[in-house]
C-alpha cells in the first residue's frame, strides 16, 4: 500500500484560520515537508510550530538560489526544475515506501502556490489530495475592514511582476483589485495604480492575519519595496441596497 | 458591556473546510443568526448542523420574496433594504444586552456575501469582528484537480448576472476565470466563453465541497440552467518551471 500526499493549505498565517481537516492532518501525520529559502525557517513551517507529533520527520525543501538569474533567463527554470524533482523524488520515495506525508502551503495551495509544481509531477504515480485554505487575500481584505466585492463587480487578481502597461490594463478594467507579488515591483505598481485612476483608492496590507499585521493607504507610504506579505487592494463600489 | 456580533465564514460546504476558529466560534456562541429562502433550511444553517449548542437560540433571517420585482426596479431595493434594517435592528438590540451573536455566512463573508448588507449597517454602533473563510472558488478549483493560476497569470472573478458584452471582455482578457452566480445565465454565460475563445476549457463545478460535488467539461454539458451552488472555472496555463 503507497502512501498519501497531502497538499494541506494552511491559510493566510493565524493557526486559528486553518480549516479543521487541516489542524488534524497536521497534527497528525509523521512526515512533513515544506519548502524555505535557504537559512530561513519557512512561513508555513511557523505557521505549525507546537502542533507537530513528537515524532515527527520534517523534510525541508529548500530552494536554491536564484535572485541573480534574471526570471527571464531559460537557466532560472532549469536550475528549479531540477529542484523540483530533486524535492518529488524523496516525496514519492515516502510514498512508495508506505509513509503518507503532509506538504505544508502557505494560503491555498493551488492558487499561486509552490505545491502546484509538486503536484503536476507527482499526480500521474501517486495518491494526491489537496486541501483548500483561507487564501492571504481574504485574510487582507477582512484585515481592511471592508467588503471587497459588491453586486456584480469585477475583481481582479494580478500580480506585481507583470509589465506596466498590462498592469493598466488590468487595473483600469476591473471593479476591485488585489495586487500581489510586489516586493521591490512597488513603484511600477504604483504608478499603474495612478494611471489607473485607483491609488487614491488603494489600501496596503502588510502580514494579513500574522503578528506585525498593518493596514494603511498607500497613498501614505513612500518606501520603494514590500516585505514579502503584502497586498495591495482596491475595493469594488457595486450594487448595494 | 455590550456584546459582540461575529460575522463568521463558514467555508464552502464540507464542515471540516470551516477553520479552527469558527467551528469554535459556532460550539460555543448561545445566539446564531442566518439568512434563508422562505421554506427553506438554508445552506449556512445546514452546514452547521449538529454543532450547535443545545440552548442555543436561531434567529433566521427569511428573504422576502423578491423574484417578481427585476433587479432593476427601485422596489427591489427598498424591500431588500427594509429587510436588512430590520434583521439589523434584532442583531443589534441582542448585542445591546449584552448578547454575542455568531452570523453565519457562506464560504467567505466579505467576498459576494450577505453578511456585507449587515455588517455596514451595524459596523458605527456595534462591536462587529469577521472571521474569513475558503471561498466557494477554492473548493471549486481544488475540485477540479487542477490549479487556477501559475506565475504571473491575472484571475477575473465575473458573476453571470452581468451583460453580454462586459462578460466577453473580462472574459477576453482574463488568463483565468471564475464565473459566479449563473443559475438561468448559463446560456448566456456559454455565448460569452464562446465569443471569448474560452469554451473548450471551461470546467463546471457544482456543489463543490457538498454532497453532490460534480466536475465536468462545460461542452458535455446542454441543460440551460444550473442550481445555485455552480462555478465555471477557466484554469490559467501560465509560467511553470
Ligand atoms: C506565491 S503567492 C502565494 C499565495 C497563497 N497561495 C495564497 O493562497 O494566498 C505569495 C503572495 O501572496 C500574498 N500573501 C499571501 N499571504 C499573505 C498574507 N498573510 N499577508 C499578505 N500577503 C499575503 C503576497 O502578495 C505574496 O507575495
Ligand atoms: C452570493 S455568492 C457568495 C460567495 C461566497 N461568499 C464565497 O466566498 O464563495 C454565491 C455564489 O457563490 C458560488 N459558490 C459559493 N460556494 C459554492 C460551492 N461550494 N460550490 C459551487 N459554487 C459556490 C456560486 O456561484 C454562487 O452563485
Amino acid at each position: 500500500m503507497s502512501g498519501r500526499i497531502y497538499g494541506v493549505g494552511l491559510g493566510p498565517g493565524d493557526p486559528d484560520l486553518m480549516s479543521v481537516r487541516a489542524d488534524r492532518l497536521v497534527r497528525g501525520c509523521k512526515h512533513i515537508a515544506f519548502f524555505r529559502k535557504l537559512g530561513r525557517s519557512g512561513r508555513a513551517r511557523t505557521i505549525v510550530e507546537g502542533m507537530l507529533r513528537a515524532d515527527a520527520v520534517e523534510f525541508a525543501m529548500e530552494y536554491p538560489v536564484t535572485t541573480e538569474i534574471p526570471l527571464s533567463d531559460p537557466r532560472y527554470n532549469e536550475v528549479l526544475s531540477a529542484f523540483y524533482e530533486a524535492c518529488t523524488d524523496h516525496l514519492r520515495a515516502l510514498s512508495t515506501s508506505g509513509e503518507d506525508v503532509v506538504v505544508l502551503c502557505e494560503g491555498d495551495p493551488f492558487f499561486y502556490g509552490s505545491f502546484m509544481h509538486l503536484f503536476t509531477r507527482l499526480k500521474g504515480d501517486c495518491d494526491v489530495q489537496v486541501v483548500p485554505a483561507i487564501t492571504g487575500m481574504s485574510a487582507a481584505w477582512t484585515a481592511s475592514g471592508a467588503p471587497i466585492t459588491w453586486g456584480d463587480d469585477i475583481l481582479s487578481t494580478v500580480m506585481g511582476t507583470l509589465d506596466e502597461p498590462t498592469l493598466i490594463d488590468a487595473m483600469t478594467r476591473a471593479d476591485a483589485l488585489v495586487v500581489m507579488k510586489i516586493g521591490r515591483n512597488l513603484p511600477k505598481v504604483r504608478r499603474a495604480l495612478e494611471a489607473a485612476g485607483k491609488l487614491d483608492r488603494a489600501v496596503l496590507v502588510e502580514y494579513a492575519s500574522m503578528e506585525g499585521q498593518s493596514v494603511r493607504p498607500l497613498s501614505e507610504f513612500d518606501r520603494e519595496t514590500l516585505p514579502y506579505f503584502s497586498i495591495i487592494l482596491v475595493h469594488g463600489q457595486g450594487r448595494r441596497p
